[in-house]
């Protein structure tokens, strides 16, 4: 497909890779509905209703975790088995879609280090078999060894059946789905059990981290400094994108874990002893900004860790991963413009590099595109289900739009109206951002109506 | 004092404007407060603590109208004076900094129609003595009207005492401050018993739109279009900058009318006729975005309604004017950005023309420091008092902030932390986006340190 045919179209469902996307992620999350409404799915042995195997099958395609049934409690095997398929799915066309496209753009982007996934290729042409063989590799590795570490802990504790949670978490972990099976231990408790153990807590954190930073990165740090020092030469630097997403990374983990252990020490943490406090807080800080796994009952949680809770997850994770949320880089852009204004520069300069205004643009219009997403959900939970607080229902939209998964404890209890909306906030969550990010770069530079058009000067603030 | 001065200070509390702001809002707060804190002022002849004057002459001096006591009940007349020459005293030193200032930087702004304030001028050299004359001449008038109307209503109903609250009302309404004495007629009331009468709602409506839209439309409607046709002649269009803010004014207040409507009909607007469900909601619509008057209660409001309180308070009304908030035009700017981007254009385009990259960044900048200006406040407030709702808690920053004075009735029941949060929060919504406005458009264009950095390539979204 010529890159020509790309400029002739003008809105954003009519360009070609935005339409493969929305169409087939919207084709797996049917297939997996209509097979999870059967009754042998279910450990009932019943039918499920559509619009609540809909939204379980929303949430697995994209990664979100938001459930209305305990996934244990509700589906048998076939059905958990169609759960961690869907994410599996989910997870990979996510990173495939974006990577791609970030290599499909790379020399716009500035992208020097996928030759791991073009070293076959020449010019332009993308050798997409190869990119996927990679990926899947990558993916298969990770989830193999934190199944692995989770083995040690789950099969001592419930035998065989251990093996499967252990494969199942792993695979929830990496894609960030946030999905448990340890409904048989604690209702609805997710990793809660497991709140004061490193192997459990540190295994699944690893693995949300690494799915979290982004198949660009991962292979720019493989690039630039493990395939160098494997073959004894010289580490050559990360490049900018990479740099800014482990430093952001860095940044919001330690911040959000400081945030968590000072705001809930007197609350949800209470009785813990100061190493599982951190541990719970670390953990919990990671999982706020895409997996939505938890160590503590977060409808016990004050209302303002909620509100921190609600940022983290709205920043959410890096692109080219299988995180959600506005991403790392968009928000360290808007941070790094904000401080350029205030200290007088006409330009954004973010660790001595100038981001230029199209970048800022785009960073500032998914910002918008996003709470306004967010601003709807919270509205119709609000008017649809009276009972749910303010601050509950901006947790479980942005939840949903993030597609982090956590719940302060209404998932399961919203009236159709607002699981309809929870869906389609989840979808367009997942496929939104990667959708408009990939229709603006092949936009980017074909319409510049406005320069000639004269300055209208406005006084702002 | 010769601009040269400014370009070599960097910091903005250095800029001398700048600093003359905030030091003579802070001077006339801390006088007010004092005095405020004596016997002579309360109805019960017992002094009143620091904490709550200080939040009053702060309230009133940022014309925000956030109380923590019942004007009426809590203070004499003499409290009373105090209370609203403190209003008439912020209202106006805003107008006139905010204008002083637009004039100061009128041919980078491009404002071609303030010959009304500087006809007497030439050059650069601002003649202040007239702006503040003109000014006066302008708030006085009004003011005056808007009394001679309230008293046709307030002197039949309460006899001589009606001329003090017809007086007091509309210097309240035109300054946006949104205090009031009427609390004999029902305490804590505000408007409440005037919900069904459309001349108090619209005198005071008018009055509070007319302050809001900035004395900078105002000149130029004046001599675009109101002095030609008293001279019989042809007007001549408004400029770019009023045209924007009176789209942005009507469409705001119809939106919002139309949503309090949709939203209160079942609820505090119930009972009432279709007209005087109208009359409330198109009140509330203009109030909410600065004034802060309101004639139903809030408290009992749904917190869907709260929210999009929350959106139009945050938006605020006018640069130049006595409203606060982030201002119409920055809300507009940022939206036609985010349009521009979705359209695939390299540049912000508005109503045909092209907006500066700068002038969008401001707008971000001052979007930002509002945003976190709020959320800090709110979290104090959840932190201090644990009994108020994260809605409640969101209502009563923002208004702190947007000088809106707005509140679902949980000021006067703060801890004395959330008291002197809010109490600042007020402070910095007045002076801040003056200041920061003032001395970022004297450092405009003199800082161009990133243009030399190469530029750093990041995906973002
Ligand atoms: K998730
Ligand atoms: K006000």
């Amino acid at each position: 497909m010529g890159e020509e045919q790309f400029y002739v179209k003008k809105r954003l469902k009519n360009v070609p890779p935005v339409r493969l996307i929305v169409v087939s992620f919207a084709i797996v999350i049917l297939v997996g509905a209509i097979l999870l409404t059967l009754p042998i799915s279910s450990r009932s042995g019943m039918p499920t209703g559509f619009i609540d195997s809909l939204f379980t099958a929303t949430s697995a395609t994209c990664v979100t975790g938001l459930v209305v049934f305990d996934t244990w409690t509700h589906w048998n095997l076939l059905g958990q088995v169609i759960i961690i398929l869907l994410i599996q799915i989910g997870g990979l066309g996510v990173i495939t879609f974006t990577t791609g496209f970030s290599m499909l753009v790379r020399r716009k982007i500035g992208l020097r280090d996928l030759q791991l996934a073009t070293e076959n290729t020449s010019g332009d042409t993308i050798n997409i078999k190869h990119l996927i063989k990679i990926i899947l590799i990558f993916t298969f590795f990770c989830e193999m060894t934190g199944a692995v570490l989770l083995m040690f802990r789950f099969v001592p504790q419930f035998g065989a059946k251990g093996i499967w949670i252990a494969a199942f978490t792993a695979i929830s972990a990496f894609c960030n789905a946030g999905f448990d099976i340890l409904g048989f231990v604690m209702k609805d408790g997710n990793l809660i059990p497991y709140v004061s153990d490193p192997l459990v807590c540190l295994t699944v954190g690893g693995l949300i981290v690494i799915g979290g930073l982004g198949f660009v990165v991962i292979s720019d740090i493989y690039n630039a400094q493990l395939l160098p020092r494997i073959r004894r030469r010289k580490p050559i630097h990360l490049n900018f994108h990479s740099t800014l997403v482990l430093m952001m990374t860095g940044i919001l983990i330690v911040s959000g874990t400081v945030l968590f252990l000072v705001c809930e020490y007197d609350n949800t943490l209470l009785g813990m002893n100061f190493g599982t406090q951190l541990n719970a807080s670390l953990f919990q800080s990671i999982s706020a900004r895409t997996a939505g796994f938890c160590t503590v009952d977060i409808a016990r949680e004050h209302d303002f860790t909620k509100i921190i809770t609600v940022i983290l997850m709205f920043i959410g994770a890096s692109p080219a991963g299988t995180g959600g949320g506005i991403k790392t880089t968009t928000f360290i852009v808007l941070l790094a413009t904000v401080a350029s204004v205030m200290r007088g520069n006409e330009e954004t300069t973010l660790l001595k590099r100038r981001i230029d205004k199209s970048t800022v643009y785009r960073a500032l219009a998914i910002l918008s595109g996003a709470a306004t997403m967010v601003f709807i959900t919270t509205g119709i939970i609000l008017s649809a289900d009276p009972d749910v607080t303010g601050v509950d229902a901006l947790f479980e939209a942005t939840s949903g739009f993030g597609t982090v998964g956590l719940t302060a404890g209404v998932t399961s209890t919203l009236s159709w109206i607002s699981k309809l909306a929870v869906t389609l906030t989840m979808f367009i969550g997942r496929v939104g951002p990667v959708s408009l990010g990939l229709a603006l770069t092949i936009h980017k530079g074909h319409r510049c109506a406005g320069t000639i058009l004269p300055e209208g000067k406005v006084i702002v603030g």
